[in-house]
């Protein structure tokens, strides 16, 4: 029979104490879907006691049916001194109405005598009639034992007793916690192990990657016969983040044979990444494992020469498996088989032999040696493949177009541009003011082409980064700049390099614009032919 | 005695293969200059055999004395079938001139058979000659057992022959890599394990984060005997990155005891990786453990009232001894320490409790809320307290100005700068031509404020880096213009922010100029006092 491991996902919880992060009722409701579509067994969606969102958002959700995962309410014990019943934040968790409640703990003798500041013994009756509560309720009660690993350190016995307390009260699971995220892999591989072996009642992991190493430290607890694991799905959290979960539940499933999620789910990790960065507003790590966009990119020439005779050469594991892709960066030290393979995807019957590929190696390098970096920017590198192959024909002439910055200014914004465009020989002649030339230059050239190019109003630009490729010519230097384009279906890259970066941001902008068009245009062929 | 392990680091070669990083020779040589400082035992800083920008970077280092770290040239065994004296890339790194070799080879031996395709027998051969052949030549010489774990799982008498064929050459540390990144920590350890028992010649290790566990992985073969460890800085390599060295260094260092720099250096950890960050121009990634911007940033309520009880009840360890700092995100206490060591310098009458202490305070955090940072900036930084301070006088001020670019344009440059500018009421009007409106404008002020000033004549800028700080606003979005100027005696920086990139560089270019005029009236007052 399959091992199988519980994953609880904090995302909205603990992911909600990131730095930076900060979700309306709406984006929790989205990400919970989103979660549950993915097959999660816990979502730990917010702490009612702490704030009339997460109220808000606990009552909406009562309408709202899980296909797979519990939905989860987090809070702390009782306060030290009152009756359970007398607990504000008890009775928060409890009207939030969820099937699962997670209750957090002192472990750590030092942080019931110095922080909370009461009795060790009062500390125990606090995590076991709280827990006893909700139990009595029919709650499902998961017991997040807080610094578990630094109280453990400290004072073995009184961390057990504190375990030992929850299990009077019926807790269904015992959580240990790595609250600071300093423990190491080995210690704990062998306080979880000490647990397993004493305590019946189901064990989970929670770690924080203060020391890096989250992940791992999650992977031993599982190692160790922990069966629930905690975590965020994108590793939000509080100062370093919580456990990555989209790097642990591949680590266990493709690798360990532990079932984390069903099976057929895999292969949504990716999307479900994506997906909640976009909610969350943050830019994804793209050096996060699996579901990174670098994940399985490949720039070494012989990285590349070697996955192209054999994957595994270079991957650990296929990227397919987790939805995400392979991809070969173009870069000096790409090989010439990446280029032809990007060439047949145009136009399939050019081989190594043909002149074609000859004359585009020769132009991609004449540009590289301008500057020109294509990883990360094949929207620019597919229109000049295009360009050597005659496939391509230009959607408007520029005309002339002129920038005014004045300083002082009397309001911004404080640049103007003025742009005449021709498209078939009938001409447009526009202005547009922006927050600088680049931005004034951007809305004139779409408001002078929409009049020819309707389509082009859904798009807009998400993303412009400007390098300086040789610094040690200061102002004169030359600059690369990469703008990222969506017209809400697809996102493109393209790229321009000039000394002067008006200029380098005018190629990127005609190039976004033109290889929409065409992409439109390939899109109406397709649906005549 | 202390338990010391060796750190090398690979930022500028492995480092490279990263998505979205490229080096200048420039760049290299500033990082280098950061490292050696932080006193690493090794830098590798680039393969000579695979790219001319490489051989061009090592010549120049040849003149460049390192006062702790020893320079690593790295490259590929030999090719099968030929002499190691016939092979080119043997060839290039013996010329590149360092005193340590870094040679890699195959250990898996799928790799062999498979990917470049040669004997087991040969393989040996080709492992075992190379690394005689710079033995001979009197280097120190590091082995790279790549796919060591992974050929260990598959093979392990090969994997252990490859080592010993190293041993045979002469080989002064042989290196475990787990080049695709997917073992994990108890298997890392295991076999670690049994290679130092086997083998008496150093032991090191080089590990990915395909699995999230990079760091972990490190610290496992450390615990299992290794005493060299390989990584980049900031974990930048190919696909999701090696192992991050500015966790992996006070992990060991701080939590462990085991040496990797020298005590004192461990304050500059954090500077170190925002430095490096900045010359790669990349955004660090701001949960990055030890040196991220939130590492120990804190949120909830209730952590930031247990830290205010006492630090360690929610972090792992002192911020201060990686040089980093605690931040209270509700309620900002940012390190007024050293912002009252820079005021002394300027003033050293304020104390603490004088009122200008928390002007000036106020204004710092207000510029960082903009979007300013400081690390890379001291000169701006210096000027912000002097105009708190009363200071600081205007050297000029400027009327207007108006900048123009054009396109189509018959010839470059193509920006020109109309300028006008006062000084002690006495107004000078020029005009300059550029290459893009920033160096235009640059032009124009300059040649109209030499007019007063002849000191400028000798002024120049050696670096211009720009930074869009919020992409997501694509070409509204704010940038950061980073400016650095000699004389030819001394270099400072200044920065300017803006979402006008015109506006941005403009407070930079004056902030660079106001300090130069500055420097030399001080210099002149102490000549005459």
């Amino acid at each position: 029979m399959t091992r199988k491991v519980d994953i609880l996902d904090s995302t909205l919880r603990d992911g909600a104490q990131a730095e930076g992060i900060s979700f309306s009722v709406e984006d929790k409701i989205k990400i919970v879907k989103t979660l549950d579509e993915l097959g999660v067994s816990y979502i730990e969606a917010g702490n009612p006691g702490s704030n009339p969102k997460d109220i808000e958002f606990f009552k909406r959700m009562q309408s709202i049916e899980l296909k797979n995962a519990r939905l989860a309410a987090f809070g702390s014990t009782r306060r030290r001194d009152i009756t359970v019943e007398e607990d504000n934040n008890v009775q928060s968790l409890l009207s939030a109405g969820t099937p699962v409640i997670v209750i957090f703990g002192k472990s750590w003798d030092f942080h019931v005598t110095d922080v909370i500041k009461t009795t060790l013994e009062e500390n125990l009756n606090m995590i076991r009639e709280t827990v006893a509560f909700f139990k009595k309720r029919n709650k499902e009660v998961i017991f997040d034992a807080e610094h578990f690993y630094d109280g453990y350190k400290a004072n073995p016995e009184y961390a057990f007793k504190a375990l030992q307390a929850a299990v009077e009260g019926g807790a269904d699971c015992l959580v240990l916690c790595d609250t600071n995220g300093g423990s190491f892999p080995n210690e704990v591989y062998e306080i979880t192990k000490r647990v397993t072996e004493t305590f019946k009642v189901k064990i989970g992991i929670h770690t924080h990657n203060d020391g890096g190493m989250a992940v791992a430290n999650s992977i031993m607890a599982v190692e160790a016969g922990a069966s629930h694991v905690q975590g965020t799905y994108l590793g939000f959290g509080e100062r370093c983040g919580n456990a990555n979960l989209s790097t642990i539940i591949p680590n266990l499933q493709l690798k360990k044979g532990i079932q984390c999620i069903p099976k057929d789910k895999m292969v949504m990790l990716t999307h479900a990444a994506r997906k909640i960065a976009e909610i969350a507003n943050v830019t994804m790590n793209e050096r996060d494992p699996y579901v990174g966009n670098s994940a399985f990119a490949h720039k070494g020439g012989m990285h590349i020469d070697g996955v192209a005779k054999a994957t595994r050469s270079f991957e650990h594991v296929d990227p397919d498996l987790v939805g995400n892709k392979r991809r070969f960066l173009m870069s000096e030290v790409a090989g010439r088989r990446t280029i032809l393979d990007k060439i047949r995807e145009i136009c399939p019957s050019v081989t190594k032999e043909s002149s074609e590929t000859e004359a585009i190696i020769n132009r991609l390098k004449e540009l590289e040696h301008q500057g020109y970096q294509f990883e990360g920017a094949e929207s620019t590198f597919e229109l000049i493949i295009r360009k050597q192959l005659g496939k391509y024909r230009p959607f408007f002439e520029l005309e002339s177009f002129k920038l005014i910055t004045e300083q002082p200014t009397q309001s911004r914004p404080s640049a103007s541009a003025l742009i005449k465009v021709k498209v078939d020989g009938k001409a447009e002649i526009t202005a547009a003011e922006g927050d600088g030339p680049v931005h004034a230059l951007d809305r004139a050239l779409r408001k002078a082409l929409e009049v020819f190019y309707p389509e082009l109003s859904s798009v807009h630009l998400t993303d412009f980064k400007v390098r300086v490729i040789d610094s040690k010519s200061a102002t004169a230097a030359k600059v690369r700049v990469l703008i990222e384009s969506t017209d809400g279906e697809t996102v493109w890259t393209t790229v321009g390099v000039s000394t002067d970066i008006i200029e380098a941001s005018w190629i990127a902008l005609v190039d976004s614009i033109e290889y929409k068009l065409i992409k439109d245009l390939e899109k109406k062929i397709r649906v005549y032919l």
